[in-house]
């Protein structure tokens, strides 16, 4: 079951001009920053009320983040889904005939388990599906 | 003040296939349709939990999502953020030299008063303010 949006992904390719932006003139609440070793992303991750803004900034020109930025420009990265049992999820999209990016989950940004379902399943959306770690 | 994110506006082609995504296998509760005649849009209406997707469906081919769908093909097409007061909040953003899109409010779907805000001055993203119509 989606329980909610978890956050929105916007692929910026500079953090401190984009902070400038949401931050400061949008007005966001921002909560901090971490580096994703495994995404070869940086992230600052900003609130409106109790949603969650991610910008991400690649950290080398390998970064999925370079690469969407050279093909489509600075702009909505990916829509993440927050789900009660990403397991169950999967298999349900697999069963329905999605095309996954992640067959199975793997750890994302905070620990949480995370999955990335493929654009041409969704009508053009990359869409990340997250749960939350109990522990 | 930004409240929250209000939506995010996703571009499709044909809302009944979107719908077969959407709803049926992502599993997004659908809470109808409406066309929104000034921005030549059909759209539906998704929620998971408290937070709104919107499906947007040209209605013509001189429709904005028409030429959006050309351009760029379906995806994301733009976040709503929710306001408290859009009037200062145009204000304030032309105050720092944002590129506006619509200088003064009009009305959008459900009554509410919006905005957009040009892509240009916020790193790619097609930015609506919205302020709920208190009546």
């Amino acid at each position: 079951m989606i329980e909610k949006v978890d956050h929105i992904g916007i692929a910026v390719s500079n953090l401190d001009e984009a902070l400038a932006v949401y931050r400061d003139t949008l007005g966001l609440t921002f909560c901090g920053t971490e580096v994703v070793a495994e995404q070869k992303v940086r992230v600052a991750k900003l609130k409106g009320g109790e949603d969650t803004i991610e910008l991400l900034e690649p950290t080398g020109p390998d970064s999925p983040i370079a690469k969407f930025l050279a093909k489509r420009g600075p702009g909505i990265h990916h829509l993440c889904l927050a789900v009660d049992d990403i397991e169950q999820t999967l298999e349900r999209f697999k069963a329905k005939g999605m095309r996954l990016i992640d067959e199975s989950p793997r750890i994302g940004a905070g620990g949480c388990r995370i999955a990335f379902v493929h654009p041409q399943s969704t009508g053009g959306v990359l869409i990340e599906l997250s749960e939350k770690n109990e522990s």
